[in-house]
C-alpha cells in the first residue's frame, strides 16, 4: 500500500504501515492519557514523539504545527486534528496553524477568493468554536507568509532528486513538487532564526500525510535542522461503511450541516446490529463494526466509563441499535447546536483577521 | 540542437535556431540603429520586439528585465547584456535587474554568502562601472523579493506539466523546476498589481536562455498576462577559438582581470592571419574568422567607419596581425584601467545597497 496526500486513501491494514514506513506505536504516558484520542488509541502512531515530549518537559522551544486545507466541507474527520491542536495548546505548547491555500490551489484547483472564504468561514470559525485560541496561535496562509519561508522552500527543493520524490509521492507534476516543497517549509521554517530558531516541532496528521513527513524529515536532517516529530490518527469510517470521502456528503457529518440534515444522516449510519432484534438480544451487537459506536468513541462520549458501559450493554444484547442511535443523535444535535452558536460568533472574529493578502 | 540555460551551449548554426524555435530576425529601425549591438547584428533575433517597441512608442508601461547570475567571473561575454540594459535605460525605459541567487544556489551550488559577494562586488560594481544607473533601476535578489512574487511562482507551477517542462528543458530536478518557476516569476511579476500592472517587458538574453522565455510566454498567456518580449545576442568566440567557457580562464577576458593578465591573454587571441606574412600581404587576412576583429566589433570599436576601414585594410593585406592586435591591446588596456577606477568607486556604493537579507 502507498500513502498519498493528494488522493483518498483507504487504509485496510494499519500494521502494514508500521512495518513499511517505520512508524512507531504510541506508548501512553500520563501526559498523553489526559487526551481521549491518545487514550483510546485513535492517535496510534508516531515518529520521534518521545523526543518532542522530552524537549517540552525540559522547557526547550517546541511547537505544534497543523494545517487547514481550505477545500470541501469541514467534517468530523477533520475535527480530530483540531482536538489535538487544542489539547497541545491547552498544555502550554506553542501553536502554529497554516492555511494550505497554495496546496489547495495547486492540487485541488481551489482559487484565491474561494480559498479565503472557505478557510476562514468554513474552517477557522469551526476551529475557534472547537476551542482553538486564535489569539495564542501563529496563524498564516501559505500564500502570505514571509520571504525567509519561501526562500527556505527553494533551498529545500535543491536537496532532493526527482527519483527520491517519486519514490515518496508517486506521480508528480511541477505543481505537486512546489506544493510539497512549500509544505516542507511549513514544517521546518519555525526553526529559522527569523522564527523560533532550532526547535522541536510536532505535526499531528492522518496517515495519508506521512509522505510529507518522510520527505521533510530527510530534508531537515540534510539542512541541519531538528527532524520534525509527527503523530498519526486513524481515519473515521464513512457513515454508511467504507471510506469517508469529501465527494460523498452522506459519508460524513459536516460541522456546517444543519441539525435536520445531520439527523437524517445519523438515521442512516451503519450499526453493528444483527439481522433481527431477537438475534441481537441473544448474540449481542458488534460495537467494533458499528459506526455509531465509533462516533461515540471518537467524538461524543469522552467519559471512558460511560463508553465501556455502553459497549458491555451492546455486547450483552441489553441495548438495541435504535436506542443507542438515539443517544448519539441527542449528543450530535446538542454538539452541532452548540457549535453553530460559537461558530457564528467566531465568524465575526475571523473576517477581521489579517491572514490573507 | 537543444538549448539549455544550465549548460554551456555551443551554437554552430544560428539559422537552425530561427527555424526550430520560431525566433524572428531583427528588422532595424532608427531607434535600434543607435545601438552598436543591434546595428552590427550581434543582437540578431527576437520574439515580439515589435510589440514592445510599439508599447514604448505609445508611452504604455514597459520595462526591461535582465539578470545577474552570481557565479564565476564576469567577462566580456556578460557585457553585452549590460550594454543593452544601459541602452534601454538611457532611452528612458524602466529597468529591472534581478540577481539570480536562487538559480545560482539550485543549479550551480553557489551558497548565500558567496552569492552576495559575487553579485555585488564582482558583477553589480562592474554593471555600474559600465553605465547602469542603479538609482534608476529596480534591483532585487531572487531570495529577497516579495510575497506576491513567490506566490506567483507557485501559481505558475500549477499551469504546466512535467512532460511540457521536459520538452523545453531536457532533464529536470526539483531544484531546476523551482529555479525555472522563479525565473518565470522574475519575467512576469512586473505585471502584478503590486508592481506595474499589465505591461510589456523585454528580456535581452543569450540564446541559451530561450527555454525560460518559451516556457514563460506560455504561462503568461495562460494566466492572462502580456507575453514577454525577448532579444537574443550572438555568443562571443573563445579567445583561442572554440566556445567561451567560464571554466577555462584563457577563453575569456574577465572584467576583473588585471591589465597584465589581460595583455597576456590578448597575446594569445586567435587571429584571422595567414600562415606567413608574405601570404597575408598577398591574400589579405580573414577578419570573419578573427577573434581580434570580433572583440573590436563587439566591444572596442564603436565607430562604424573605423571598423570598416580596419576590415578593408585587413582584407587587402595592408595591416598585419601584430599591429592590429596592438590596437586591440591598447583599447583593452584603456578600457580595463578606466573600468577598474569606476568599479572601485562603485564598490563603495554596492556594499551599502539593501538588496539581500
Amino acid at each position: 500500500m502507498e500513502l498519498n496526500p493528494w488522493a483518498t486513501v483507504d487504509i485496510q491494514d494499519y500494521d502494514e504501515l508500521f512495518e513499511k514506513f517505520g512508524l512507531e506505536k504510541i506508548k501512553l504516558i500520563p501526559e498523553l492519557e489526559k487526551n481521549v484520542l491518545f487514550r483510546r488509541g485513535i492517535v496510534m502512531a508516531h515518529r520521534d514523539l518521545d523526543k518532542f515530549l522530552g524537549a517540552v518537559a525540559k522547557g526547550k522551544p517546541a511547537s505544534i504545527l497543523t494545517g487547514i486545507m481550505p477545500s470541501g466541507p469541514m467534517h468530523l474527520g477533520h475535527k480530530m486534528v483540531v482536538d489535538q491542536c487544542v489539547f497541545w495548546q491547552d498544555s502550554g505548547v506553542k501553536t502554529r496553524v497554516l492555511i494550505a491555500d497554495i496546496e489547495a490551489r495547486l492540487t485541488r484547483n481551489v482559487m484565491p477568493p474561494d480559498a479565503k472564504r472557505v478557510a476562514l468561514e468554513e474552517y477557522l470559525a469551526n476551529w475557534i468554536a472547537l476551542g482553538l485560541d486564535h489569539t495564542k496561535t501563529d496563524l498564516y496562509a501559505q500564500s502570505n507568509r514571509s520571504i525567509p519561508y519561501y526562500d527556505l522552500s527553494a533551498t529545500l527543493s535543491g536537496r532532493i532528486t526527482l527519483a527520491e520524490m517519486s519514490a515518496i509521492y508517486g506521480s508528480l507534476s511541477p505543481g505537486k513538487i512546489t506544493s510539497a516543497m512549500i509544505q516542507a517549509s511549513d514544517i521546518i521554517h519555525g526553526q529559522l532564526p527569523e522564527y523560533d530558531g532550532k526547535s522541536n516541532v510536532l505535526v499531528p496528521v492522518g496517515f495519508d500525510q506521512d509522505p510529507h513527513l518522510r520527505m521533510t524529515r530527510g530534508l531537515a536532517e540534510k539542512e541541519g535542522f531538528i527532524k520534525p516529530s509527527s503523530t498519526y490518527h486513524r481515519f473515521m469510517t464513512g457513515l454508511e461503511g467504507g471510506k469517508m470521502s469529501s465527494s460523498r456528503p452522506n459519508s460524513f457529518i459536516s460541522l456546517n450541516d444543519s441539525v435536520d440534515v445531520a439527523m437524517k444522516k445519523a438515521d442512516r449510519v451503519l450499526t453493528g446490529g444483527r439481522v433481527t432484534l431477537e438475534e441481537q438480544k441473544k448474540l449481542g451487537g458488534e460495537p467494533d463494526k458499528c459506526v455509531v459506536f465509533e462516533l461515540e468513541t471518537f467524538h461524543f462520549m469522552p467519559d471512558d466509563k460511560e463508553l465501556a458501559d455502553l459497549k458491555q450493554k451492546c455486547l450483552k444484547g441489553e441495548i438495541m441499535c435504535g436506542e443507542c442511535k438515539q443517544i448519539l443523535k441527542d449528543r450530535l444535535k446538542k454538539f452541532l447546536e452548540n457549535l453553530a452558536v460559537k461558530r457564528e460568533k467566531a465568524k465575526d472574529t475571523v473576517v477581521g483577521l489579517d491572514v490573507f493578502r
